[in-house]
């Protein structure tokens, strides 16, 4: 799969390359914004849009959900070449909502690096982050895959569908996140993750199904597929971030044991917050509540989420929900090649060290 | 035209509350965003959305977005009373501009009380801001108007068009706020007005044009009067900011003499630079530039951008501007009613107290 990654990764930053210049003129600006009414300054749009882009996609990503959407496409037996600029839709999309992310949660890190508000200052980084949002929906109406106004309309109300369900998903975190009591269900937390997380898996899938064609039943096992395995791989990241939080060092540039230093409601704060006694329970939602954190209290929360087999229960939600999307995945009549590169691909994203 | 903005304000209110109650309960949420795959948290949801733009809302604000949108249409010889979700568009969307706008200008004050982000914080507030962005567009996919494939299309080409030049409009302000000298053009700044302010006119106006079927020379002339008259709106709101710097009091919530602390390149400031003594134009640039002003520099820079004759310059502009934009207006076809009042509520906008 790593294979599959490298061999697609170029492709697309060509791709997006293509559509998003690293150095663009005032011509750039004119041929895929349209003309203006008086005069761009593009030196300005140069730093505001294009340099604080590249400098994030440079640090680093998979592309995957470009990749996936390759995959789909070749796997529905189409020619991906054909439709690479809707491929990088969610993939552009992407980073913009991690801009914005950082702002809102105040983060001072991403990928390995100072994130972007704090290098380019809170507000050319926020206006960027936003202007991803609406830069990708551009490539529609531009229409490079000469497609009937059927299937752009189709890509546009499916775009909105999942953008506005995004904003739901992120919504709740961010409430939760602002509240004290671990009150949410575990269907609430797995909603949030299929909002937050799991729309943008949907587009890469639903574009893939749209742009070839594909029978609405078709179109729903592949949305399904994608969702479900956003949904398994953000379990498996938080697993993760328990799993190492008691090694030194470790692979991630965004910390370790942070997400109880956050005060994320994860899904095993959630299973454990049910399971612990009630002194304990309320012990775990005082130290998620606080501002800051000793490594103390960070492995308190870690003992407590190991002795009430929270972390286990996850891992056994997150191979459950993984296995579904396999299912949906095998629902879809694909071409062999690409069925098989996408189920080793849902391996290779669930399980990883977990 | 106060009349008529009296008439229509709680007309539209009604409108966005119909389609964003300031209540919501799962069943809401489930019938205008779409079934939940597991289980939505409507409580965090009401806190992340209603409960902070009818915090919004409920503070003012003309509704004229919503409002000149049903004059047009009622101009062009429709019923504005079918279209009201969509004239509700670029008013929910400048609501959302408004709350990412105060969290990339540091901004404190909004509508004469705190910022929404430091009422709920930055994370929610943002969050909502961007909802509010696609709250908006979901509106022609739920196609309340039943209209055709080939008109809901346009719109959604229309308004990803106009989205996105708005967020160069903004990128091009903050750059420009993020360096010392004053280099911009004066067609490079009233580029800038017209993609940041500019281009929510003209959603006002295209989508008026396009829900009746107007013909795409109408289109434009009606984009073009929308676009110039927020271009004199804006010219005219920086010009009051000098007008009534020297006074007491004043009416705005935002403060006076305000753009000078805030550092902003108006007309004015360019006219100014360009036309003072080197000497005097480097003290602008820097008093423009500095972090905090005594209110003695503030008043400084507004004695020179007087002695330059730049406020009677930038009041021209203005003036020019909405001329030409009444010129558009006049080449429409427009029930004569709506004629009117349209000319009216121009002159009402720009001329206000200027």
């Amino acid at each position: 799969m790593r294979d599959v990654l490298a061999t697609w990764r170029p492709v697309i930053d060509t791709e997006i390359e293509r559509l998003l210049p690293r150095e663009i003129d005032a011509e750039y600006v004119a041929s895929f914004f349209g003309e203006p009414t008086y005069e761009y300054d593009s030196t300005a749009i140069q730093r505001a849009l294009p340099d604080l882009t590249w400098d994030l996609l440079d640090r680093g990503g998979k592309r995957w959900r470009a990749v996936v959407c390759c995959l789909l496409i070749e796997g529905f037996g189409a020619d991906p070449h054909d439709y690479l600029p809707y491929a990088c839709i969610p993939e552009i999309l992407h980073n913009g909502t991690i801009i914005v992310d950082d702002v809102e949660d105040g983060a001072t890190m991403r990928r390995g690096e100072t994130a972007l508000h704090h290098d380019f200052g809170t507000d050319i980084a926020l206006n960027a982050g936003n202007a991803l949002y609406f830069f990708p929906l551009k490539i529609v109406a531009r229409n490079p895959g000469d497609l009937d106004a059927e299937t752009r309309l189709a890509l546009y109300e499916m775009l909105m569908h999942e953008l506005n369900r995004t904003h739901l998903g992120q919504g709740m975190d961010i409430q939760w996140h602002n509240e004290r009591e671990i009150r949410m269900t575990e269907a609430q937390y797995l909603e949030m993750c299929a909002c937050k997380t799991g729309c943008l898996g949907r587009i890469v899938a639903r574009l893939a199904a749209i742009l070839t064609g594909q029978f609405a039943e078709d179109e729903r096992h592949a949305a399904r597929y994608a969702e479900l395995m956003s949904i398994s791989f953000q379990i498996g990241d938080d697993i993760l971030d328990v799993e190492t939080a008691t090694e030194d060092g470790g692979a991630f540039g965004k910390g370790i044991g942070n997400d109880v230093r956050e005060g994320k409601k994860t899904l095993m704060a959630i299973h454990a917050a049910r399971n612990a006694d009630p002194e304990r329970a309320a012990r775990l939602e005082a130290i998620l509540w606080a501002d800051e954190n000793t490594d103390e209290e960070v492995r308190e929360v870690i003992d407590l989420l190991r002795e009430t087999d929270s972390v286990a229960y996850a891992r056994e939600c997150a191979l459950d929900i993984a296995s579904e999307a396999r299912d949906h995945l095998a629902a879809l009549d694909l071409d062999e090649e690409s069925a098989t590169q996408l189920a080793e691909f849902t391996r290779f994203m669930v399980e990883r060290e977990v």
